[in-house]
């Protein structure tokens, strides 16, 4: 049989995700080393048995309230779902899919692209400065233009913090557009644009509990919004899965929140780690961009990324190398554990020896 | 701001899940009230430190790998998702968002109909016989066209089953058609129509593990069909969440898999529960209609379904109403614990006597 499908799928590039290796040492995929809080693991096993057979709650109500706890908002501002990625999906169909060009930089999370092409949303792309910031001026440029804009911050794979009065400032000079903002990142090195919805009704904050909140295994990502934007969000959910939230990663991502004390502590033994790294691979010719995350993205002045990215791999280090070719000199590294950055670091100096 | 979104979102109705209470004696939503097997929970309890902060298997190798060995097919052969709804949507939006109609009967699982709005898709509802039967001849009508067939197997909420030769009869009869069974409620009274499918190109097997698995908490669903197809399915999933199955979602269902025993021991006592409750129900004068599946759609002979739902409602018990004329007179029922079945019992013994 030779059958008729969607015409679209035949266009689509799908995202293509780090790999995922057994007895490797991980630092591709933008992961938290660390485990999570002993508090979530506890929850976990206390509720284990109760639950699991049966469909979640699907309103996910009370990791909404503790959300709003945290945030100072509201609960119908918040929309959960199945990762961030289901959420930003959800968003470009229900949203993004409307009369105007969806924009974002040529350097940042690759699946925006692909979410165009999946909803065949019109878009365009805008090239990052030579520094590899953003360019505000292209966001700004005619005050009377619509566009959908979408921007990480900080900014992957670069790492960069695009400051939050900017960040008004882009929002000021398109209030009749729709703004995203990706905060994945946030927590390691600036400060969420989340107060700000209360005064832009156009601004769209999406949130992970898969980086700062190490609960990358179990999938769970939101948005902070003006209601009657989670409200759409809300009926495409409800019309395409009521229970993206599966019932173990909703009892353990309101653990999460409940346990700040721990989330710091986390937090703050990746930026350590981070410093170290980067003082580190400075004395070793790497050229590497101000990172406000928990990954760096760094350029030898000798060897070639794609030289090193092979050979780390030989010896059971995974990082990130990407082939567009503004940036395939550079290597996205996340941040480990101290052995692990000590054991990376290590492994370039012996090489740095060998071909010196 | 008054911004501009998808002009689809004014129009969908978002399907309505059963509503989910504490303290309540749950018998609507088609879960299973037991817990799941000892060896899954020991299973998460083991893996649950090592791996919840790192991404899972996007691929979820070893569990289309057991799955294979269960119903010897290949790894290939297999899509799975974020429950059985993710994986429908994924099928409506990029298969059978094609030229031709979808086709289903106007009494089963509500969320195609929502799926056909949601993607803007062509579709045509076939009624049901007056005794709740699935009319096949309205399925093989015209040899020569094409339709996209949607079928629950055996239906819900009806609980009746369609033979396998009548399913091979349909399939037969339109080559040239994508032919979906969704076999949610399956294992608890019919043959799967899974070894079809060397056989048939065009058939789709959905699959979940909310039901007889136990596992509705941790929202796994899976497909079984040609390459061709899960090749199209995997093309889409990796466009829109690149990791749908959370990790200890993923860990329960290999572990589930493995359980036989323990399988057949809750689908035994569902089967045990059932024949319990109905003999019991016939002699209080309700009608049921040949159920194969872990719950009963039954009416009163006096009693009006509206007035019981209610009544119940108010002892605690949640059972399923259904406004739609044809069947608004109807009480769908899932099998609960027997201890579940005998307080039902007890409690609308005493309404009838007390109305009557």
């Amino acid at each position: 049989m030779n059958f008729i499908y969607n015409k679209i799928i035949k266009k689509i590039k799908p995202y293509i995700p780090g790999k995922q290796k057994n007895n490797f040492i991980k630092l591709n995929t933008n992961e938290n080393p660390f485990s999570p809080s002993p508090k979530i693991l506890n929850s976990i096993l206390i509720k284990l048995n109760n639950n699991i057979s049966l469909y979640p709650d699907y309103n996910l109500k009370k990791l909404k309230y503790i959300i709003s706890k945290k945030y100072f908002i509201k609960k119908n501002q918040i929309f959960i779902g199945n990762g961030s990625d289901e959420v930003l999906a959800h968003i470009f169909f229900s949203i993004l899919k409307n009369n105007f060009y969806t924009i974002f930089p040529d350097i940042t999370y690759n699946f925006y692209l692909t979410y165009t092409k999946l909803y065949n949303i019109k878009y365009k792309i805008l090239p990052l400065k030579k520094n590899f910031n953003i360019d505000i001026n292209n966001y700004i440029k005619n005050k009377n233009s619509i566009n959908n804009i979408i921007l990480t911050n900080p900014n992957a794979p670069t790492g960069i913090l695009l400051s939050l009065d900017k960040i008004e400032y882009i929002i000021k000079n398109n209030i009749n557009s729709i703004i995203i903002i990706d905060e994945a990142y946030i927590d390691f090195g600036g400060e969420s644009s989340i107060f700000l919805i209360n005064k832009y009704s156009n601004l769209i904050i999406v949130k992970t509990f898969s980086k700062s909140r190490l609960l990358a295994g179990l999938r769970i990502g939101y948005v902070i919004a003006n209601k009657k934007i989670i409200k759409i969000l809300e009926n495409i959910k409800n019309s395409f899965n009521s229970y993206p939230v599966n019932y173990i990663s909703f009892i353990s991502a309101i653990e999460s929140i409940k346990d700040e004390k721990y989330f710091n502590i986390i937090r703050n033994k990746i930026i350590k780690n981070k410093l170290f790294l980067i003082k580190k691979l400075k004395k070793m010719n790497f050229k590497i961009l101000k990172s406000n995350s928990n990954f760096i993205f760094v350029k030898h002045i000798k060897y070639k990324a794609f030289f090193l990215n092979k050979i780390l791999k030989k010896k059971n280090i995974l990082v990130r190398h990407f082939s567009y070719y503004k940036i395939n000199n550079f290597l996205r590294i996340s941040i480990g554990k101290k052995k692990d950055c000590k054991y990376l670091i290590n492994t370039l100096n012996k090489l740095i020896l060998k071909y010196d």
